[in-house]
């Protein structure tokens, strides 16, 4: 991986990890074939007092009911100084999420700590992340193209849509550093898991253990939707699954 | 009804009424077959002086295309005092929405006056409400799993989408109280009327007065619609239909 | 024109233009023919040091998908002084968008400087401005009666959605001045473009030169697409295109 | 006044009038007389079904303790289309508060519906305005230069206060039309009144009318508070003072 | 306290709490010894797991550098159904605070769970308070009448300031029950402490505890402000006083 | 300056610069002796081109009259992963702006990047900066203790004032790398000067150039000023000043 060709778009230096951590084996798969498990998976990382969970009022994702799971790949995003006239005038684009494409391994979730206001990722951008193989992308900030990035299949969670490009105003000063999305502090490698509900941000080293409990409370949960069906009275229900 | 098997997950006391008034026949049935007619009911409202109606831009629809009418059940739900991470350990839940589930009779919405940013309905719960033969509910502060209540056709009109759950966070402390939901106050009974556009409240006692005003207006709506296809011109149509 | 016949609504030196400035043959149909444009477009108007674009995800679109350019027809309301129920019980319409739809020209886009929180356009509006061949509708402050505007299949940009009426609380006070929707400057005649990622108003003496731009840079966006499909790879993909 | 000397930073006929009414004789005095009257008049407002009230934790005083009363003399601005470093460069600025100054008599309030963001009046408009004779502003959008108006003793009510210039960002459309500010229509001629508790917006042909009866109410709470101050029970005080 | 003559504006029943319990002898004055201690008590009540603490730029003191420290006299407001207008020209006016002032001990502070947008308590009902004894209050929702309530010395600490009335807008439906304040829950009885950095509410039945670990810590936040004093280096400092 | 003890808070490698540089020999003194020039900078940075300007309504001043001028030395705090009560109860305190402290020299300003609803600055840390020599602070997110600070004399512009700790919540992740507060960005020795009006950050590189201009305006603004208390017509007065 260290002779990867780069983009040049940001300083390598400000590329604190080329590869994020793979997470171990299956955990992707399984963690997948817990359905739409934000709601669980929040749940369990409660029990744990690990704070990860976000909504999805707020990050709205654009492909109803897409679930996605995968290792977090980072971007920091900033506003640039110069106003964006100046920019597009001398066409200066400081921006560098192609970057993060240009390093993303298959199943990579792309998350960006972005910039109100302003796109932090296009159609293009989108497409070239569908291609990389990644899962699609969660941004704390706006994005726009919302119709190329649904056409090539590419889920984005993110709090706002806009047509305004970042080009001209945003500057991308770290990838695979830590970052903080509505709260929630990420690390690259950190679990992705996203769906209609919210996103999960799962602490790498605790993710074997939240998967294992996950499952676990799935089950009890489908016991009690079974109950449910079969007319157990609301009072006769088991509490707390 | 006085002696239904209570959940017990909310002291005796802190339900103000076992049994929301049922409306006069047929009244549910006649607001029913206006179709969406928040606004309509709406704007009668408004002619009686009466404040009753929320915005669907806040109080968002979870099933696009949704229209339901039913009596009030209310919830109260507040914070609870306790860190959540404390209440996670010693597994102490003071929810009581089941216990709304359970003193529900077919036909009734379940309007909570719950508690922002956190959910205060799930999917297991939703499933419940269908079971029991709820119209849906409106809630003021969050929900979760919105792909479950979805799947089994309970229809939610909430303030917010959220993974993280009420359970170790907010405390019922009123069941058929009188509520607040979005600076509509609501009492148990009252009609409630919910659709794409809004959600509205019709006060009890009023509501055989706004349903007479309502098919009037409705009809005269109707009678101005055929006008505009027949092609009559702006500037000869009929005012304040 | 001069001799139409005006609905009476809003007085006639209200209204400071009769008739909106027709656009160059061709240009709405060239715009249209870019699809999704108002990235495209509000780029090119960043190189143009112009401030035109506003978010998706502030002025939402009633009809996902929905692609409308036209000139704009402008329309002010503000609240009126009366209490609401003073004005409803003496009935005091002072709201004069049907004057708009009145002067509207096939094509034109109605926006609406409005007031948030308040309904600035009903069902029977938009069947009234769909019947009148207007494009659609841009409505700073909310709308009402969703269900029935998407039946006739005309889209609206609202930043909200309310059963509230503005009959009784707003009043149009200026019929094609120069308004402000969301920070953007909009005059009668500007070319409006909207799509599922925001709304651009091109200033009306500069839409050809947007245009020509905006062809150009789609073009060049089309071959970096293409060049992403054929597995370039992405640091070697062109830049700023 | 109609010779007089324009400052030519607005076209004339977007002056829609040149001279404010002149409120009746003593009116004016009576009105500050009563004090800091905000809550008086708004509840005065009230019984009357007039809607002319605003929160001073939105419109916040520059200068706490100030109490001022006198006509409004209105300024809508909007924000411009160009970029503002292509005005700052071009040297193009279309503010024309001054104007409004220039036009002011002794005693007007300047009414200013601005742009949110960026400031609307600064420290030399201040000065300017405190020269001529007016009783202070109030302003929805951003002041700057806070320090400099109160210490030429010119008080401001804003919901904003930004270093960010109007100068290469807003344009002044109207001089003296209606306009709306923080959801109350204002008109030239309205009686202005703020204090420390808020703004109220008094129409001009009811401004006798509200002060005969705050008048009145103030002398029926003024007993109240006596009979408070001499130890009369809670459960003894008269109601609805 | 039993036969205390009652105001009547507030059904007999709906009074959960005639008296609210008495603090420990001795409790209050320790904690106002500790001068402005909400960032103590804050701290106390994190290590023991208790939520309870609100920000002064959210509940902003009327009276810049008061610090008052008293039980809690739990007042909930919600709006009322019918339209100001309707309820101005009848003259009900169903707000109750009055009552909470006649059923309060010298020393106690009126909690207010209120309406937003709208005043819970004006200038005289605060000349009241004071006069029975009251530390002060804390609103969430507007307050008015802020220079009378400074002019007796009556400190509040709200979220708002409005001249608009509650009289004909709001109605209190409870007094000394669980309120939840900013999303605190907070008892009748709750020991309240509040100054220029914000609200806390400490639980009874933890007061004593909170009180003995608050004094201690302020002991070591004594120590470690004289060792900066004395000149020891930042890199010497004791962590976590 | 390497061989500093550092206090340990946090990793030695993400401090990014151990010094920030200093400002060229009398830039501070001239810039100081403006007065409270955020609006003629602001001004200065928009001819520029360069964004740099925050609100004081945003960031508000903690003592009002303040003037301050001096490098940023930069923090960047976001929330940790672990509940706040497993972390008190853990005692781990991932905070680090006494490193800050640490390696501030005379006249710097603390510039923090941090954490909304949460104090990341408490009166113990404010009393240290002072005895150090900074001149103040600017905190995106809250602070604490505020009368602490005020006795110190330290003035802090922050977003917002609450008690409860960062302590157990938030994590010092930078020291002195780029930052963005409030949507400007922020480098390590650009020059921040903070009035009642607002607070500029000036490029480190550009400071000359902006001293220049600014003390070009003040004069210009000075003339203009003199003129207007000369009496000069409004109309006459020069414009653009």
């Amino acid at each position: 991986m260290s002779d990867k060709k780069l983009t040049g778009k940001i300083a390598r230096e400000r590329i604190r990890v080329m590869q994020v951590p793979r997470p171990p084996e299956g955990l992707i798969d399984r963690l997948k074939s817990l359905g739409d498990a934000s709601s669980i998976v929040s749940d369990i990382m409660d029990e744990l007092g690990i704070v990860g969970a976000l909504p999805a009022s707020q990050f709205v994702p654009t492909i109803a009911g897409s679930c996605i799971v995968g290792p977090a790949l980072t971007v920091r995003n900033i506003m640039q100084r110069e106003h964006a006239y100046e920019a597009a005038r001398t066409r200066v684009n400081k921006m560098a999420e192609f970057e993060a494409h240009n390093l993303a391994m298959p199943g990579d979730v792309i998350v960006i700590d972005g910039v109100a206001g302003i796109s932090n990722m296009g159609g293009i951008s989108a497409q070239t992340g569908k291609r990389q193989g990644e899962a699609g992308a969660i941004v704390s900030g706006a994005i726009r193209d919302v119709s190329h990035s649904r056409s090539v299949g590419y889920p984005v969670w993110a709090t706002e849509i806009s047509p305004i490009t970042g080009k001209w105003r945003i500057e991308t000063v770290e990838i695979n550093g830590d970052v903080e999305i509505g709260n929630v502090r990420v690390s690259p490698g950190d679990i992705v898991l996203a769906d209609d509900t919210g996103v999960c941000f799962i602490p790498q080293d605790r993710a074997a253990e939240v998967l294992l409990l996950a499952e676990k409370k799935a089950a009890a949960e489908a016991r009690k939707c079974k109950l449910i069906d079969e007319g157990l009275a609301v009072a006769d229900l088991p509490t707390n699954a």
